[in-house]
């Protein structure tokens, strides 16, 4: 296997890395604030790392690879929207990355590409169909069937954050209702606790934020946890039934081998994954609430080594 | 291509059919009541159906397939659970099968079968990821993805009828609660309009029933439906609604370029699909609820070609 470019763009930063047989042998990185003027800066700023990276580099880099936080059209890599850059509809990337760096380029789904990388190096390995999730700002999701990482026509698909939970719920910017995403992504889920606080609720998260509860991060809802605060373990135990129950659903469609659980939220441990897998084991068809669910291994390079992965599928096609 | 045999166990016959190029050109049923003490008595009907057919036959049946209403694991062919045979366990059917008969059987369930089916000749001709749905007694899924029939590794997949609607709702057989089978299968449908019925609500079934609730058919609640009687039509729409919910979810994980949907339930026609078309667009992630919802068009014949083409499968590998 020869060396590849990821290209993983972040919320804060724009991550690249040379990947090897699923090491990151050299990275770089730039602030995502730079390239969000639009798709044009963004190209340019890939294509000055890239070269950077390459000139940096004895061997060979054969493809790249490139992880979009959105919704991007396969096999031809059209980015249909971007999380972090504005004005940004159907660009034709791929295409573009791949004119102006002159090596095989793979624009794909930032999810899809960590899906690969759990599934090649990580918590995934060695099984047929994997199912992964990724807690964060956003619910998102890949799937491996088959052996190989599933694709739609259309664009979105493994959108585990936007399954509804219930019959009717808060509206979301997707277009439906009740979707898990709106009750455990980042934002939604500290709100619904700042709600409980200020409705008195008791617990040591004000004290922690320095009493400034706009600033209680997921991280300090783990260490009340550690510290027995009852409102912080209820927060994470309502985010796992959530989690699980849309999972139920997932396994009763897709009976996976394994799933694999990454993403900032997934850090809460045994706080966040024990709730998840009582409430499979309740609520999925009998036997599939036994498969196993699992905490990503490669943490913040999974989309590195992922989006180098791509880019190796666009050179054996 | 040459022939199969294809045998679809059904709740009231087992079918048996030679099929070549998707026609089927000889049939043989016999009833399933015949076969109801147990797999040894079914494992002896389908062997005297397929010799006899094979006698009456003069090209060469190259391969069988039997299509389950149970849980089948594959390859191997195990029949975990069969619907209307008693004292099933885990029966290695598939090899059984294969050493009386002398030729590739491929054992599976019999909604893949019909996925099978209507993908290669039927209503879901020429597409890449499709999803199946049969409505009937039970509530059944198959699906075609990257161009396969998918398959897990535990058994059970594509199980529609037991995605959960909501957080909370009736249990069910399978282990879960609120599952889509408990409000829009056959008999948990009737029981609710009957309820309603009994309750005091106005409707001309009664009397196309003789006066007897419990012998309301679904085909009686479509032709009240035509007589523009408000309690069929709202049955059609509350299990359309339902069964949308449901469908919501499936094409926000995998984002199919169609649906089909069969089953004795839909031949009720645009008073079920209207009000399932509509579901989904409003509750499916934007642009995913306008992909198409189908109605199969092999009808009785899909789980016999299918059966024939799971044979076809066990040959070509």
């Amino acid at each position: 296997m020869k060396a590849a470019i990821g290209v993983d763009i972040g919320g804060t930063d724009v991550k690249l890395g040379i990947v090897r047989h699923g090491q990151v042998l050299v990275r770089r990185s730039f602030p995502t604030a730079s390239i969000s003027s639009g798709p044009k800066a963004l190209e340019e700023g890939i294509v000055a790392a890239v070269r950077s990276l390459r000139g940096s580099f004895r061997g060979k880099v054969e493809s790249v690879g490139v992880g979009v936080p959105g919704l991007v059209r396969v096999p031809q890599g059209i980015v249909q929207t971007c999380a972090n850059v504005k004005g940004w509809k159907n660009v034709p990337l791929q295409s573009r990355l791949r004119r102006r760096l002159g090596v095989p380029v793979r624009v794909d789904n930032d999810v899809h590409a960590m899906a690969l990388a759990e599934w090649r190096y990580g918590a995934g390995r060695g099984v047929r169909n994997l199912v992964c999730v990724t807690l964060g700002t956003g619910v998102g999701g890949g799937f491996i069937l088959n052996g190989k990482l599933y694709r739609s026509r259309l664009g979105p698909s493994a959108e585990i954050g936007h399954v509804a939970i219930g019959e009717t719920g808060p509206a979301c910017s997707c277009g439906g209702s009740a979707c898990l995403e709106r009750y455990v992504g980042n934002r939604d889920l500290l709100r619904i606790l700042r709600r409980k606080l200020e409705s008195g609720a008791k617990s040591r998260l004000p004290r922690l934020a320095g009493g400034r509860l706009d600033r209680i991060t997921p991280e300090m809802v783990d260490r009340a946890c550690e510290m027995g605060d009852r409102l912080a373990i209820e927060t994470w135990e309502e985010a796992g039934c959530k989690i699980g129950l849309v999972l139920s659903k997932v396994v009763t469609l897709l009976s996976p081998d394994r799933i694999v659980i990454g993403g900032g939220l997934s850090r809460a441990g045994r706080w966040l994954f024990e709730p998840i897998r009582k409430t499979l084991r309740e609520r999925a068809m009998h036997p599939l609430g036994k498969i196993p669910v699992v905490p990503a291994k490669l943490g913040m390079s999974a989309g590195l080594i992922g989006a180098a992965l791509l880019g190796q599928e666009a050179l054996n096609e």
